[in-house]
């Protein structure tokens, strides 16, 4: 296999994020907190990338296999040098510990070892939403639009970061693509921001909630997380752009180019949107006496749906309380996440989709076996390849809940909390229930739990199989 | 579709099920127990069937559709008419909970919403282990070997009964090879008769276990299950028949037939047997101090991971008191359950040994997209639809998993409850954790959990697809 691709990714992709480490440092000088995490983090990222490129001179087109490792391998290089600035804070426990925040940071999971997140400075808070805005929309689709165009060589890296059963290439040439996905993430943000200072947020609030809706990441800077500022203006804001950044950005891009029709025909945005509609409705429902008021019941039940679905993981009230009936509704969103193509995580809609029309075909096999009866999504037929990745995929998922809830569950926590704190993880979504519910954290795990979770939030993040790939011996065997 | 073909296997079957209540029938009298309950049983039940066969004459194949409907409808039927001694007998709740005893008996759940199990007549003992003895290999594999020929036309029938991804013919006819697995099946249940009868048991016990653990099913006659001898040479006697009971019964075939090594080869049969091994180890060790031996340690735990994978269910301790690890290690087995073509339920192995060999494939794919990677199952490729029938049906297993989770948390008990209660349905086993733990049983439930739980059960024994096509409207259209 051709490793010299993959030190040339690598180091392309230190500098980027060390670049990205830039504005933290400029707020850390500005307010006067120690700059010295971000300086070393800098320094030490930006002369690894610095390294790399020049030991790696030329290139060659990445085979799929590479563009697996290679994509594994860029996550993996991010998590740890993204985890140094806190690790040169104080306020954090264990390198775990920091490894555990970084990975959670850029798979945009967002789940936290960290008690006091207030005590924290603002240049640290800023990074670690930072790192959900980078994880969002990739780290690779970023590299694409930013740097010199390589061709569409990397059309190969790309597809292995990008979430989803297919993989959509908007406009012809591969850096337009990474470029109009990032514009309308960008845009996307920027309004957020703005709505949240109308609703009366401060700015270093309103960016960091925007960056971390924007990645559905779900770090906060409050230690109550939404539910730390009491504005209602502000949870109904962030809901919605929960609830759309969950939405399969090539839908925006059909409505940007004036294809509306065809953008609200999409199979997959309607199932997303009936089912958070539908939850929203049956919670609030089941619920009620948890309210002061059927608008108060609508609103929370609306953003936790939200926030699940689209696997950001705020919280605007502790749902650890709620009937049981809502919670298993809420674990059963957990699974199916967000829309694929959209920065959510979870097995996504439009596999969930297929899913059920597959066992739906069965039926109709079954009941008319001289029939042939096929799978459509959006009235297109859905090839057999399709299918069937969508069914290892989803069949790799739950082997990887169950072998993760087995891994975990030697630290003696209950079967609920090892339950949805795997599923939280390998979701991206953030909290669980019990013991990992919005008003706990992850911080009561051991050490190698903590790794274990953070290698299924990576499994999660890059739909299993390039981390499958990476760890494969298959992989690293001369071709 | 033809509904008199499935009138007159109801017929059959039911006059087939006032036979099969004749020795409690015959028992009740002996011990000068009430045999009220029986006899109005049994004229209902033959009156029913006898009016049934009259109704309807003659006869025309089965096609795979109202094969499908006919298994459902028997399975129903049969479960309706053995709830009946249950009904007129006292000592059962409402209607609801005597339905749910028999459904969990024909099942081979033998999960119990009673208390106390040793205050019933003894004749009700029997009965309840008759119904786990008749499901266990099933009700149409039965009709199949006792009522005159129907030639392969009800080959469909048997198809929709019989658990497994695919189905052996082991031998030319129907019948034959119906007759050579209850002869199988006979043999083996009256050799642990005759085990229990030496290890010092009384002849009441020894046939009522033997029968429970012939169908894998796991109604005791004891309040404390298996533990309430406190023999254990009864329980490992026990431990080693349930682990036969849940292999494949054409390994039995092979070896009787002089191909040994042939049906040690078995792909599933390997898998089966290094998961029991494997998992009875790491849970004594895991669990170690709960025990007051090695030894003790050993045999309890391989107690337990035999009767889980073999989806029984008898219980020799309260393994929901052991390390949380141990307890996963058991949800993991609910899962995947006993082999195909067994009395046990789960998934099976052999689907889990293909879903995991389907993943492999996949990454070998995506290492070598050029090379076309194939999934084998004993040396042999396994075709596509019977891969996609496979998927398919971990979708729909999964789905409904969840589906249940949700239903039961109506009635407030907590989620490791509603979770594993709902597997240990789906699966067949029996006991799950927490408040459907071994030492607890499913009399908490609503009536409305109840039915659900039932349906779930009957869901898992016949391997969702009849079920699914009976509820569907597709199969009441006119074709």
């Amino acid at each position: 296999m051709n490793h010299k691709n993959t030190f040339k990714t690598l180091g392309a992709v230190m500098l980027v994020e060390a670049a990205f480490m830039l504005p933290s440092l400029i707020l850390a000088f500005c307010l006067g907190e120690p700059a010295r995490p971000f300086i070393c983090s800098i320094l030490i990222t930006a002369a690894l990338g610095m390294l790399l490129r020049l030991l790696t001179r030329g290139q060659s087109p990445f085979s799929s296999r590479s563009a697996f490792v290679t994509a594994a391998a860029v996550w993996l290089a991010f998590s740890l040098a993204g985890c140094l600035p806190f690790c040169f804070c104080t306020g954090f426990g264990s390198f775990i510990d920091c490894l555990f925040e970084s990975v959670s940071g850029f798979t945009t999971t967002g789940s936290s070892i960290l008690y006091d997140i207030e005590a924290l400075p603002r240049s640290i808070l800023l990074w670690r939403s930072t790192t959900h805005f980078i994880g969002g929309m990739g780290i690779l689709v970023l590299a694409s639009a930013v740097l010199p165009s390589r061709g569409d060589r990397s059309y190969y890296l790309l597809r292995a970061e990008m979430p989803g059963p297919t993989k959509d290439k908007l406009l012809p040439k591969l850096a337009d693509t990474a470029k109009i996905l990032y514009l309308i993430y960008i845009v996307l943000t920027l309004t957020q921001i703005i709505a949240l200072l109308i609703a009366g947020l401060g700015v270093f609030d309103s960016v960091n909630i925007a960056l971390a809706t924007a990645g559905t990441g779900g770090f906060s800077v409050k230690n109550a997380s939404m539910a730390g500022y009491g504005n209602p203006a502000a949870e109904l804001i962030t809901a919605v752009y929960m609830l759309l950044f969950g939405v399969n950005f090539s839908v925006y891009f059909l409505i940007i180019t004036g294809r509306i029709s065809r953008a609200l025909k999409s199979d997959e945005l309607r199932f997303y949107l009936f089912l958070a509609v539908a939850a929203s409705a049956v919670i609030a429902l089941n619920a009620r006496f948890f309210f002061a008021s059927p608008g108060e019941a609508l609103r929370l039940s609306f953003f936790t749906v939200t926030s699940t679905m689209s696997s950001t993981g705020f919280s605007v009230t502790d749902y650890d309380l709620w009937p049981e009936f809502s919670k298993s509704v809420i674990v059963l969103l957990m699974l199916i996440g967000a829309c694929a193509g959209s920065t959510g995580g979870g097995i996504k809609c439009s596999r969930a989709l297929m899913l059920l029309r597959a066992v739906a075909c069965e039926l109709r096999q079954i009941v008319h076996p001289h029939l042939v009866s096929t799978v459509r999504m959006d009235g297109k037929l859905v090839d057999d390849s399709t299918l069937r990745s969508v069914s290892r995929f989803f069949a790799a998922y739950v082997l990887l809940l169950f072998a993760g809830v087995i891994v975990i569950s030697a630290d003696g926590l209950d079967f609920t909390t090892n339950f949805t704190a795997v599923l939280s993880c390998l979701s991206n979504i953030g909290p669980g229930l019990s013991k990992v519910g919005p008003a706990c954290n992850f911080a009561a795990f051991s050490p190698v739990s903590k790794l274990a979770l953070s290698l299924l939030m990576l499994f999660g993040r890059l739909e299993i199989f390039p981390i499958l790939v990476f760890l494969s011996p298959y992989s690293w065997k001369k071709s």
